[in-house]
């Protein structure tokens, strides 16, 4: 493919096929000059970055674009920016170990009491209460896609039984329909919810959902924080708890009550940034950068361009 | 078999063969009578008692007594107490679950900074830091046992490696001895403590150990507090981090620099006896009766009577 590629990875430059000309761009300031004829922009990888910045703006200096890769599974913020000829690929698969690990990490924090043994040490007070576990649990996974998938398998050898949910039922899969949300909501111990932040999506768990859980439930947010209803949570007042990594809004301001909510426990947008992403990311970004060489399909693509 | 059983879960009791006597003693002051001619007994559980109590006096009183059952995993605190002629059995297996899905909080815990998160949501504080991950180590368990074998079942799925150590070789196993530790320590990320303690096994991990492994490795106990050496760990100072659920000394007194030390997280002891064990324990416990009532050897023998 003719033009430039700019990515963030020494490795992928170093890697790259003889044909293609790549450049380095990690952020910050946009470069100089060259921009003009880049037609494969990788944007640079900032973990929970929020809304518009350097890194997106510079897309409105490169008018041969033809792809716009991220390295993220969100897309949600840069849909509105881009022309419609550009074909949009993310990083649906890369920060699959990663967020699944801090999906487990924050169901195993709220059954195991993890915050309360923190600020305990601190205190250097050894005490106990009665313990949860999280065996022999029901955990529905709301989003049974590439992170859900990942999740699924760490649950499995904890003793749980896992439900499935995702927009549609498929029922080879044993997957359910979130239409078939409200039948199911009563019989589970545990909620994961892993949705993409959609119009569908968003407020997908509020009061009528808490309202079906079991006392003592746990819901976890390792999504998008709107697709959770906050002040539905804040009703529950402790009934159902929550462990979230990502919050509506986000971050929380500092006056805000989520922050000290009974049985609520919070990561500030972690769950997907941690180091098991890079070497997932900079491999894949060598193969994405053959077969764009190679004029080959590309991987991950969400949106084709026209 | 002739005699009395004494056990703690009324479950127990009601489904107990009608040949066989039982009665409840679920700890606290001993029964006034009956002790005479009990030949059963299930010591009450209670996480993390240290020492000689009540529940142990009272053996003494009991003198028709042929079979000691415990519930915890670890024996060490009775064997000087019994008779030789007294069966010893533990509860082998009914902690699994518990133990090990508590080593994988601790371990992520560790990895995703969870304590520093606890911490930060008091201060309503959202700010994060580059994170590690427990997906890519390789996880050494020392004590490929019961709960090791558990504790592994869980690993695997998080896209980690596997290091067995058992007290002696088992090479069909892929299970190393002991003896290769020193070999092996300056592979791995993550050490996972979870022998029981023997004359052997005091001691096992101390200054020697920590420094054959690598910066920023990490070191779960989830076995006994005096398997690992707690100076040793103080004098690393930050260089290898640590999660214990048990220390020596256990509790730490509260002046003891163990609390604050750098890169250290402790739990309460609170590994083993959380909800899923009360179940498993109660099923055990109903078919070890059936035996028992039967004449059949009884499972979970730890030292036969003579
Ligand atoms: N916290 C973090 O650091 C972090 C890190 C990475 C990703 N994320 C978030 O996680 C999301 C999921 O990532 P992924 O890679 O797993 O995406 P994915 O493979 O596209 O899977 C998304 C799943 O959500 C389901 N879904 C969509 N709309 C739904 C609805 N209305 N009701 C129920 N289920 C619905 C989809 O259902 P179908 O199968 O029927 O299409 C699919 O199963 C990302 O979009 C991102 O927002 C967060
Ligand atoms: N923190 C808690 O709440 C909690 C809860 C439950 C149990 N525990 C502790 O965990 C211990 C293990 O329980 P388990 O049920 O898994 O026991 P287990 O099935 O008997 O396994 C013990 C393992 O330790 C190994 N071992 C013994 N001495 C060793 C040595 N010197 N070096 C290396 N490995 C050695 C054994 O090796 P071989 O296979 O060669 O015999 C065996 O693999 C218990 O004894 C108890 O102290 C703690």
């Amino acid at each position: 493919m003719g033009g430039r590629a700019l990515v963030q990875w020494e490795q992928n430059r170093d890697n790259a096929p003889e044909a293609l000309h790549v450049d380095l761009y990690a952020g910050g300031p946009a470069p100089e000059e060259g921009l003009a004829d880049v037609t494969f922009y990788q944007v640079p990888y900032a973990p929970s970055t929020q809304g518009v910045d350097e890194r997106l703006d510079i897309i409105t200096r490169m008018p041969e674009l033809r792809v716009l890769q991220l390295v993220s599974a969100g897309y949600e913020q840069v849909l509105g920016l881009l022309p419609d000829h550009v074909t949009l690929c993310n990083g649906r698969g890369l920060h699959d170990a990663s967020t699944a690990e801090h999906a487990l990490a924050l169901m195993l924090a709220a059954q195991r009491d993890l915050p309360r043994w923190a600020l305990d040490q601190r205190e250097h007070r050894w005490g106990s209460v009665p313990q949860r576990s999280l065996a022999d649990s029901r955990v529905m996974i709301i989003g049974y896609g590439s992170i859900g998938r990942a999740i699924e398998a760490r649950l499995l050898p904890f003793e749980t039984e896992v439900v499935r949910v995702a927009s549609r039922a498929r029922p080879e899969e044993d997957v359910h329909g979130v239409n078939e949300l409200h039948v199911l909501l009563p019989e589970v111990d545990v909620v994961v919810l892993v949705t993409p932040l959609t119009e569908d999506t968003r407020g997908l768990f509020g009061a009528h959902e808490f309202a079906l859980l079991r006392d003592d439930a746990l819901v976890v947010n390792v999504g998008r924080g709107a697709v959770l209803d906050t002040e539905a949570l804040l009703a529950q007042n402790g009934r159902v708890r929550a462990a979230l990594d990502v919050t509506d809004p986000e971050p929380p301001p500092v006056e805000h009550p989520l922050w000290d909510a009974p049985g609520v426990y919070l990561t500030p947008h972690v769950a997907g940034g941690s180091a098991a992403f890079y070497p997932r990311a900079r491999a894949f970004m060598d193969t994405q950068l053959a077969r764009w060489a190679a004029g080959e399909p590309l991987a991950n693509v969400v949106r084709p361009g026209k």
